[in-house]
């Protein structure tokens, strides 16, 4: 957003870089419409989720204008996953603190058609406009379900196990290379891998049916498990203990934090990890392990839910282990 | 938001000041979800509008905060009814540039109780954050309509009539009140009342009945007369000739720019009135304004379309008038 060559209109951005997203949804009416349609198939009802993404708090503002367009899609598919429901379609504001550059705005359709394409939803609506502060994108997706099937965030009971995909802290990582941070011993390969996880978090959408059989409750951990799970006991009146030596961590995470139990719980903490935390009774988590793996995703059981008020971390003594961090949140920081 | 008394979480705002406003929707889930579910009644189809609002934009930062809520919610409903849809459900995303007072918040949240029992829809999900940069507020608004009987923006015929709801450039000349601009020869009841417009907005619900039976495209004026209706023809690939002296104007605004053509062409096209524009076949015309007056709005025929390019403004001897402004673009100003 640096280079002399600017837009000069909001319909510029709308004609030319938007409104090829939005051509196989009837209901978008070529983006020439204030509104849009949409609607569940027969049997289905819609889960909408709004959670914005801004510069310098989920991206940074010169990461590639493709990837910043991935992430604004990812972390709601993330939430929709999460519920077992099939994205469809989605808005999306965005607020300019400069009119784009045509090459900027080239990079963020291309990276925006790659993720609805990776995801299954299209543009349907939206709007653009210029405010001082950050880089502002607000995107509104909405997952179909069918009736009732919505796996709820207040729903584990008491004897659940809770499970959680791929590995945390990886995007943490991540976050601190892009920020310049060194840290010895990792290869290129992890290095990349750590980045994509922040900068490209592929939502778990593999996971949808085990969870629609199986699972108690589920949500997308975006604020770090510590605070993201807290959220889920404290919506249930359950607790839950978390076995730390479960939590699945990648190969670099371990190399960067093996000596260093602040450094793990932080990367734990830090959020941005895009996997599905969830609970199932204990007589099916085999099942769903297995089912899990069917659709291409990994679990893992990191503890169980507990009928204390708490949520604690234990270690392999059976100690309690403190949370480093109460995870991201927006007030506190800044 | 200037008190000492501040909010310390997130979470408190939406406990205390939000979750109450999501009660009467049980897809809400008492806002203690990552998401929320909505759908149509059967036999119709859900109608989305996302149109943010911003300190310095669209309200300006130290208005009552149950102003500020009112119109962020009443200017995505206004969209919703011209399109003669129902408002149901809307989610919404704040970012603060500072955590807001407890006071404030107060004030908020009863604003918009105010608007979404007067529009007749429920809050349903949302974010709050913080961000550098102006108070924003994106409302989602979802309405709902009889499948296929949405009034598209893209629909007036040549030699259809354009109508319009309420008045022009009252809530322009509000603004300018709001700013302290000093007028000659207004009531305080004149001064109200185009405060009011520019503060409150009014969605003209009671237009919809109307719209459904006898219109053939509609769209609400938020840009202004001469840019939205632009919109309307380039979507439809038709002209439009307006008749400058059938605008209909409140007495305030022909008082303010009875001597001065700029100055009642600035008022007319600054946007932010909130009416209704549509188009309506001429053999329907007594029908629509009838049928509107029974739903409570004020109807007036301004003009009609035309197999022209052309948006023209004609005054009385049938000259043309050059629109003096083209409306509200969010990247030409600031």
């Amino acid at each position: 957003m640096v280079e002399p060559e600017r837009q000069t209109g909001e319909e510029a951005i709308v004609q030319r870089y938007l409104r090829p997203l939005a051509q196989r949804w009837p209901g978008a009416f070529d983006l020439l419409d204030d509104c849009a349609l949409v609607s569940p198939a027969p049997g289905h009802e819609l889960v909408v989720k709004t959670d914005p993404v801004r510069a310098g708090v989920h991206f940074i503002a010169d990461d590639a204008a493709s990837d910043i367009a991935w992430k604004a899609l990812a972390v709601n598919v993330s939430d929709v996953a999460a519920k077992a429901a099939r994205p469809l379609a989605y808005t999306m504001a965005m607020s300019f603190p400069d009119a784009p550059t045509r090459k900027w705005m080239e990079q963020f359709s291309s990276g925006l058609r790659a993720a609805q394409d990776a995801f299954g939803c299209t543009l349907i609506g939206g709007d653009t406009d210029r405010a001082d502060g950050p880089l502002s994108i607000a995107v509104t997706l909405f997952g179909e379900v069918p009736l009732g099937r919505m796996i709820p965030r207040a729903g584990p009971r008491v004897g659940d196990l809770l499970c959680v995909t791929g590995s945390l802290g990886t995007a943490a990582l991540g976050l601190r290379i892009r920020q310049g941070e060194d840290f010895d011993g990792l290869t290129e390969a992890m290095r990349k891998e750590a980045l994509a996880r922040f900068l490209r978090p592929m939502p778990r959408l593999g996971l949808r049916a085990a969870l629609r059989a199986e699972a108690t409750a589920a949500m997308d951990l975006s604020d770090g498990l510590g605070k993201d799970l807290g959220r889920m006991c404290a919506a249930s009146g359950t607790g839950a203990r978390v076995e730390l030596n479960r939590i699945p961590e990648c190969e670099a995470v371990r190399l960067v934090a093996a000596a260093d139990l602040q450094a793990r719980l932080r990367l734990i903490s830090s959020g941005d990890d895009y996997e599905i935390l969830c609970a199932v009774p204990p007589d099916r988590a085999d099942h769903f392990v297995a089912h899990a793996a069917a659709g291409g995703e990994t679990v893992s059981i990191i503890g169980e839910f507990t009928d204390s008020s708490d949520v604690v971390l234990i270690d392999e003594s059976g100690s309690k282990v403190d949370w480093q961090s109460s995870g991201y949140d927006h007030f506190a920081v800044g």
